[in-house]
């Protein structure tokens, strides 16, 4: 770790572009601005409020104009738009993509921005590093912009066969320097984790709140809903159309995540319809001692930081 | 509510009887003694140590030897002890009950308890007063008792045809002393409410913990699980022995609940199959929306006090 930090030190990123000047993004610009990491940051986006929003902040140093000058001499370039404009983008930035530039992303789902990267990049791709920074806020939009956001949290870098090693360098000091720990995953090994453990999750929770409002005493049942509920459904809060994007995007693994999920729940419902009482001891049991060394291992290996999504 | 509190603070109890010191019996004892609304606090249980050590804190005033005398003369009985418990526990109140003393409970269902009371008090149910104090922490032990534990929180009483109204006014005095909020609901209203908002949450939460415990890859899943993770699955983490119990008793309603979920995430998997963006978006921004106007209400309505479990 203290010769990997040594060594970042050394490196300066000259020129940084940021699709996107959220909290994703303006986070991202923050942090390698606080550590001196990076000497101009440009900001690219659809909407010129928030270009203008980020630019009185601090996070970037400068509005993009035309593709071609924003992407002049670039060391890297951030896509932290919406997963669904990737594809976009990436086509957007192909003729004017300089070959030294490194392109990552901050997507949620890995599979998918991989075939778009193919198909908009093509003989380019190598260029392009499929990352996911696992660290998020309930608020979003430039103000939400924290330098902290991504200290002890998990980079996620799924990377390509065709990327080089240095570009991989690249995305991977750029995100030590925001304090993240870079992880290496597939693309499809990343899609299944993150069905498992985020995905799947999203749906559940949006599925029993849902379920609720539609029943006849769904105001009384929602009056005596408590701090179980509200945690249990605290993700059912995230943004609609980002999980839509998500579930789609991610819909294979997240499939057959929630095939064995609906098998969970036959048994569930065997147990219940006999009695089966050591049946739903065993699974409770099995879930809480899980859950438990779970627990501990992360509380142990993340600082504690910024709550939020994921 | 202010009528309300000051005929509250004229009533105080010469003596109260709890079943089991910990967590829920021992606040209720210490938060009665804040408001000097006890004259004494005899605590009866299975476990010596707890006993004394209920008694050192000074929870209870003195430990209940054999039950006629323990039963003599007690204005109010609490049972706090685990549901399974109750009616072996009212049948031994019942030879000793005296006519003017009203027992209640705790539990965190009450058809089950119903039965089970009207099985052991026979005649005399009138005197029982079925009660679910919506307020936990993730300790138990007379160790974890607070004196602040209900404060702004719901007590529901599931009130009986044969209740009087002084046994319901002595219960709900006596929580609202505590700081409790007293709400009337039938014992199958509650049953059913709790079900949906509480019971199946747990289930589905067990649920999915056991099926990544079951998985070839479950250490890499578990490694970026993140705080969406941790907060859906915080109730995963509640004692199976009390939540088999809970499921077992309930399940009836708990069986409802969960075949409206299953048809809920076959509504979300043909969704997925046919990529129908705009079903998802309408049941994911239906949820999103009825959970932010649920958290408006509930924040407006509680006030800051211990979290924990339902």
């Amino acid at each position: 770790m203290v010769a990997t930090l040594l060594k970042q030190t050394v490196q300066t990123l000259d020129k940084v572009v940021i699709f996107g000047v959220g909290l994703i993004g303006g986070s991202f610009a923050l942090a390698l601005k606080q550590q001196a990491a990076v000497r101009q940051v440009v900001g690219v986006g659809r909407t010129r409020a928030a270009l203008e929003r980020a630019l009185a902040l601090g996070i970037i140093d400068e509005i993009g104009g035309d593709l071609a000058s924003a992407l002049q001499n670039a060391d890297l370039v951030l896509i932290a738009a919406p997963v669904a404009q990737t594809e976009a983008i990436l086509s957007a930035i192909y003729p004017h993509l300089n070959p030294h530039t490194v392109v990552t992303d901050a997507g949620s789902t890995k599979s998918d921005v991989v075939d778009a990267a193919r198909r908009a990049l093509a003989e380019k791709v190598g260029q392009f590093v499929p990352a996911h920074p696992i660290a998020g806020r309930e608020s979003n939009g430039p103000d939400a912009a924290l330098a902290s956001l991504y200290a002890g949290k998990k980079i996620v870098i799924a990377a390509l066969p065709e990327n080089t090693p240095a570009s991989l360098e690249c995305v991977s000091a750029a995100w030590q320097r925001c304090g993240a720990v870079p992880h290496f995953l597939t693309p499809a090994q990343h899609d299944h984790v993150f069905a498992a453990v985020s995905h799947l999750p999203h749906l559940l929770a949006y599925a029993l709140v849902d379920q609720i409002t539609e029943q006849p005493e769904a105001e009384q049942r929602f009056e005596f809903a408590a701090s179980g509920f509200r945690d249990f459904t605290r993700i059912a809060g995230s943004s609609p159309e980002m999980w839509r994007d998500i579930s789609l995007a991610n819909r294979i693994a997240l499939l057959d995540e929630l095939a064995h999920y609906q098998v969970q729940l036959q048994r569930l419902q065997k147990d219940l319809q006999n009695s089966d009482g050591a049946a739903l001891l065993a699974m409770f049991s099995n879930a809480q001692a899980a859950r438990q060394r779970w627990i501990r291992t992360i509380e142990a290996a993340e600082k504690p930081g910024v709550g939020g999504g994921d």
